[in-house]
């Protein structure tokens, strides 16, 4: 393995911020604590939520490091980081999600198979890297290939690490070429997350961001690209990450009649409160995050203090100012955004948010309806419930 | 006026569908019933649904017809009907919805301004005609002119009718000059409607087809294309077609607080029966249309025989073959499906049906979370009241 590999045990695990909430050892899969989440627009490498297969993949050798850029092309190459450093640099602020997020909560109405999820399976980071349309110019794909010029392919991405869901194999995914190839799209080879070289959590030396989608695209330590007639046939795509209805369960589910989830709905959780706080009567401060997938951006949040009887509008908390954005940047479409509203509370109540996007597509009321055995997806009203109680208590 | 002009009155109305349910007589506006809206994946020019603001205009004389290109380009041009037919003809078939479908059931909840539609504000052709990308490359300005560089630059369409909210001047709205200028967004200067020229109530000679958005920015009877530094001022941009909260009434109301509404949220309804049904009991059949906004597709239609506590998903009817779609048609992602379930009935129920796009959104639950003073977008599960009852009653 030219320069990567991934190890069969967990013995060389990078280290990990201490206040991370950890929802499986090995793999290391964790989340930060809800106040940390939105203690910062830009979400901090070391409290990015981790998400992993395996064990963590490592570079042994950067110089020999190289990505294979192989399938339906006529010139196979092999593409060193000099070669991805060569190409304009883009950074690009975008939010990833795993389609877990907030998968707990919704293995409270009915058990769902999963790694369980609080509600920051989420951060928000600035990539930094190439844009994968440049890449693929390099390698003679031209760019803007529209879906009918495509012909249906694909761009496959491979890791280096070793999956138990692939029996030992690569962790893989792929977008549609048209996707790939529109530089609107922003899908980003990235070597630095928020201005730093990638760390080996989350995908050094290179990695895949393709914004608006849900995480399982974003392939990290990335060993080869393919381009292919359909999409990649790989566990995470085709068993697994799909949407099914409240009636399938696992002895009548039929993988094949649903597509692989790519774009996530709008979405919003609050995270200055737990599921359940002991608060004093009076104003209670209420913050979090909303996001939505496709690059359709936030139109607004509500939230109720009564159970979702009535509803207040939220102010959008201006994110600061990134001082190590400079070059190249020039949209927020990808970002989430924070909210706030503070709400008069004099009695044991449940607190709610919802979030509209810029296409009106709003969050279900209740979990119920759109409750799936993998559990994903979970983007039903968010509600924590506030008892009235004295400090004493 | 070149060929084509507004008239101050409605004695020079055009005939029409004696089947069709009027809502508002002058300004003609009406939709068909609808057992006949699904009668047709294709809807027939006849029964698709009519939404005016004033009389209708008429040509006079469609040599001396054309569409002035003005503002922020360097050599304003008139372009005849010769000059658009002679550019590359599509044919797409998109699905348009009045931002005002459902409006009367949400005005149940709490009465809402503007004109009351039930289900079938909403209908799905094929528009055939030259693509803005293609004519605005005519006059100078480059295809897929990203966000980046438009500089912010809207496409204005500005109309020949007389409307009352305008203080007689014409119907306008405008889109990105980004979405204007890219192939993709298929949005077109249409000159016929399913095979046949467009007839008066849907834009003769020329209208524009904007794909996946609310039908409002699709103007008909075009008269001028302006360029211009920010999005249309007029009316029905900036003081109708907004998406409120609830919180939100005509004391308090900002308009500029929010942006116009361009797509529609993921949508569905049932069309084989009434709000209110008697039928006898045993399998009841549910038929009905659902359609996404943004071009994001339907993944699926559930429905429930118990008001939403439990679900079956439905099955989507195979759209028929359109003989008359031919050259150049490649995409079915701006049209809508249609959906079919059988369910058993032995009492006394609500039926409701929820669609799911692409991008995993959701219809809400109920029309109180999305109540808004102008009635747009009730995009809340359709439910109807099914009585069981006997033949005789």
């Amino acid at each position: 393995m030219p320069g990567l590999r991934g190890p069969s045990d967990y013995s060389q695990e990078p280290p990990r911020h201490p206040s991370l909430r950890i929802n499986s050892k090995e793999p290391f899969n964790a989340e930060p604590p809800r106040s940390a989440l939105i203690s910062s627009y830009i979400t901090p490498v070391d409290l990015f939520y981790k998400r992993n297969h395996g064990p963590i993949p490592l570079v042994d050798d950067i110089e020999s490091y190289y990505v294979t850029v192989n399938g339906l092309i006529e010139n196979p190459r092999k593409l060193f980081m000099k070669d991805i450093r060569a190409l304009q640099k883009y950074n690009v602020t975008a939010t990833l999600q795993c389609a877990g997020n907030r998968r707990t909560a919704m293995s409270k109405v009915r058990k769902v198979r999963g790694v369980g999820w609080d509600v920051s399976a989420i951060g928000n980071a600035v990539w930094g890297g190439a844009k994968l349309s440049d890449v693929l110019e390099l390698v003679g794909i031209a760019k803007l290939m529209h879906s009918t010029e495509s012909g249906g392919r694909h761009v496959e991405f491979v890791s280096v690490d070793q999956c138990k869901e692939e029996n030992g194999g690569p962790y893989k995914a792929s977008i549609p070429l048209s996707q790939a190839t529109n530089p609107e799209a922003d899908v980003l080879l990235a070597y630095e997350m928020n201005g730093e070289p990638l760390n080996r959590d989350h995908g050094y030396p290179l990695r895949v961001v393709v914004p608006g989608v849900i995480g399982a695209r974003s392939v990290k330590w990335l060993d080869s690209i393919n381009i292919i007639a359909e999409e990649c046939q790989g566990f995470f795509m085709q068993k697994d990450y799909k949407m099914f209805p409240p009636s399938v369960n696992w002895d009548n589910i039929n993988w094949s009649t649903r597509r692989p989830q790519m774009d996530f709905p709008v979405q919003s959780a609050i995270c200055s409160l737990e599921d359940v706080e002991m608060v004093k009567p009076g104003k209670v401060n209420i913050r979090g995050y909303a996001a939505a997938g496709g690059g359709r951006g936030i139109e607004r949040v509500d939230v109720s203090a009564d159970g979702g009887k009535s509803w207040v509008e939220a102010s959008r908390s201006q994110k600061p100012k990134e001082t190590y954005i400079s070059e190249h940047h020039s949209t927020d479409k990808w970002a989430w955004v924070f909210f706030e509203a503070s709400l008069d509370v004099s009695r044991t109540t449940e607190i709610a948010a919802k979030a509209v996007d810029s296409g009106a597509n709003v969050q279900p009321e209740c979990v119920e309806s759109i409750w799936n055995l993998r559990g994903i997806l979970n983007t039903s009203w968010h509600r924590v419930l506030l008892r009235l109680g004295h400090s004493s208590l």
